[in-house]
């Protein structure tokens, strides 16, 4: 069992590289496009893992998604739309993307507005997908309560049945968002803590760079 | 330069291990514990890097904290209470944790409410970092714009120059928070997406344990 001694002097002093201003896109998806080739390039296990957070009411909702396109307007995943995240974002559209790779000790944070995109590009997504994801998504009332484990079973065993005679349809409500940054800081960390932060903020169409304390 | 075919081609079948409710401790505070003691076995980098979500007016912030302890009350992390995480904690208290160990295929999602730890457990831990990463934090007037690396390389050297004479301080602005949790999901990624997530919300006092579809 760890104990809080342990936990507490987990530490790493973070050495690995520097963000400078002299060496940052103009255009933070572009420089969020290098940063995620190089999480390819190490080999870092589902690199296009990331967090997004939503709001409920006065309160934060948070899990992981995973990111499936890199667009210039932003930055696409799918899901449920009938899932919790799926009702919060049609009550609040504002969103908070958090994409961390320990192992370059990289963080990219990203502030926007999501939406749907069309029905069009969910079904390129969704039949590009193994037929049993595609079983699965249909199956599944994502976020709803589940009696057991074996009832989803039973129901993904007869939809195998079912769907070895047809071809599964996407859902109307499967399908997916685009997150458009208004924000994206970019986090490399450095030793001592000092680590570099730079942030990019759309002010009047354009994109400008600050400098933050770490 | 990776295509978003590449990207969307990015896809796991999660084998790993299950969840099921006979194994899952009644706590769910000490049910983290175990899994974070698997991270710790399993080496996994940062094992305590947590994603916190926050609120501000009607939007989500997000960003990588350090978990320091987990306490039968919450889980523990350390901050500028100045930074922009402290100025939204102090307005909105609701936040969330998130918690991944992709190479366990593990997720947990905690909901609670935020609070500051007292200044005595704060100056615990604060005074057991290496000198540099104190100085650090003195130096740091963190998530305000700095005009340049150089100055917060300049001021950091004049500190260090500093504290060869005397013992650095704890600032009253930093130190520690403590999260209580009031719902945490542990989820496992299964096969074909048909994942195993176990939610545990707190009712009159007592956690209660539901499954919830994947």
């Amino acid at each position: 069992m760890a104990h809080n001694d342990d936990i507490a002097a987990l530490r790493m002093d973070y050495r690995k590289a520097e963000l400078l201003e002299k060496d940052a896109d103009p255009n933070p998806i572009h420089q969020f496009r290098l940063w995620f080739d190089n999480a390819m390039m190490a080999e870092i296990p589902e690199p296009n893992a990331m967090c997004l957070s939503t709001v409920y009411g006065d309160k934060p909702d948070s899990r992981i998604v995973l990111l499936k396109a890199i667009k210039e307007e932003g930055f696409v995943f799918f899901t449920n739309y009938h899932s919790s995240k799926g009702i919060q974002i049609e009550a609040n559209p504002n969103v908070a993307l958090n994409i961390v790779w320990l192992e370059l000790e990289r963080q990219i944070r990203i502030n926007g507005v999501i939406s749907k995109i069309s029905a069009e590009e969910s079904d390129h997504y969704f039949y590009s997908r193994p037929l049993e994801s595609q079983i699965g998504a249909i199956v599944s009332t994502q976020s709803e309560r589940l009696s057991s484990r074996e009832a989803l079973e039973q129901a993904m065993a007869d939809a195998l049945e079912k769907y070895k005679t047809e071809s599964p349809v996407r859902p109307a409500h499967w399908g997916g968002y685009i997150v458009k940054p208004v924000e994206i800081e970019f986090w490399q960390g450095r030793t001592s803590r000092l680590h570099d932060r730079l942030q990019y903020q759309l002010i009047n169409g354009q994109w400008e760079i600050v400098r933050l304390y770490p």
